[in-house]
């Protein structure tokens, strides 16, 4: 029997950060939970951050996945904007790496490419190939698709990694 | 007798946080401690941000302060370290907001106008003046001086936040 590896994938941002976990059997992949941790827009940055923090903290205590991955965001023009989302994606960060995980990083193309098959396409795209993937899948927003997208990518390249990490001890001894 | 009023200042960054403690003690400052927490360069990017979380963590513990502020980091033109340097914002921000302090934020302007007296001006002359008003004060690194001018501009400005709140409860009431 192939062991289960428990995913976490996040998709950052103030307002919303979504996240998806599967369970990755072999070959086989499983829908476990997906959802959204929202910010009051009203209250100060701080305390944004907090409910990030606190939300995503309860999300790993009741799922406890054993690896996470994080979108490594797309760096638009808007400078202001740019830092509010590294200010959220710290903490998608640090929550996991807190909680001892390791946290992978990967671009949105490469998110894109395992899920719909080319590193570009509209977010209905990527909902029709997460609901085929994944056919008990629920979400109650687009960022906790992302979420659920971000898992899955994860969940085909972990294998590359082991065998990177394996390569990488063998060059070492 | 004036109440005492502590308070640490945290100039955020991936590599080097800074931070500087000050009572407040009516219209007199008196330097408490300053450092600098470090993140391994050669490390994740999710580890570096657990060292900083931890070492602020850690200040925070040992020196029990009352009242946060932190430097709203200026913005610049490259998207990149503007990501890094929100990542690292996030976490200065955090830190003392999960610690259930009040956490404000200040442009870099008003913190050099608060230490200097107008809105610009160099790394020596920002030393050169915490030195004046805190002749006890020692640091380690340029950015644990800025965590001073941070902490002594927020107590410069913290009674007129006191005048502003009260004026808004007035407001509402």
């Amino acid at each position: 029997m192939s062991k289960v590896i428990r995913i976490i994938g996040i998709d950052p941002g103030l307002r919303r950060t979504g996240w998806g976990i599967v369970d990755s059997i072999g070959t086989s992949l499983k829908f476990v939970a997906a959802g959204t941790v929202k910010s009051d827009g009203k209250a100060d940055l701080a305390m944004r951050l907090c409910e990030l923090h606190d939300g995503l903290w309860g999300v790993l205590n009741t799922y406890q996945p054993m690896e996470a991955a994080v979108e490594n965001t797309f760096v638009n023009k808007d400078a202001t904007a740019t830092l509010k989302l590294g200010q959220a994606r710290g903490i998608a960060m640090l929550v996991p790496a807190r909680a001892g995980l390791e946290v992978a990083e990967y671009a949105p193309n490469k998110v894109k490419k395992a899920v719909i098959g080319v590193g570009h396409g509209d977010k209905s795209q990527i909902k029709l190939m997460v609901n085929m993937l994944l056919p008990k899948a629920t979400y109650d927003s687009d960022d906790a698709a992302d979420g659920l997208a971000i898992a899955i990518c994860h969940a085909h390249h972990r294998p590359s990694i082991a065998v990177n990490m394996a390569a990488r001890i063998a060059a070492v001894s």
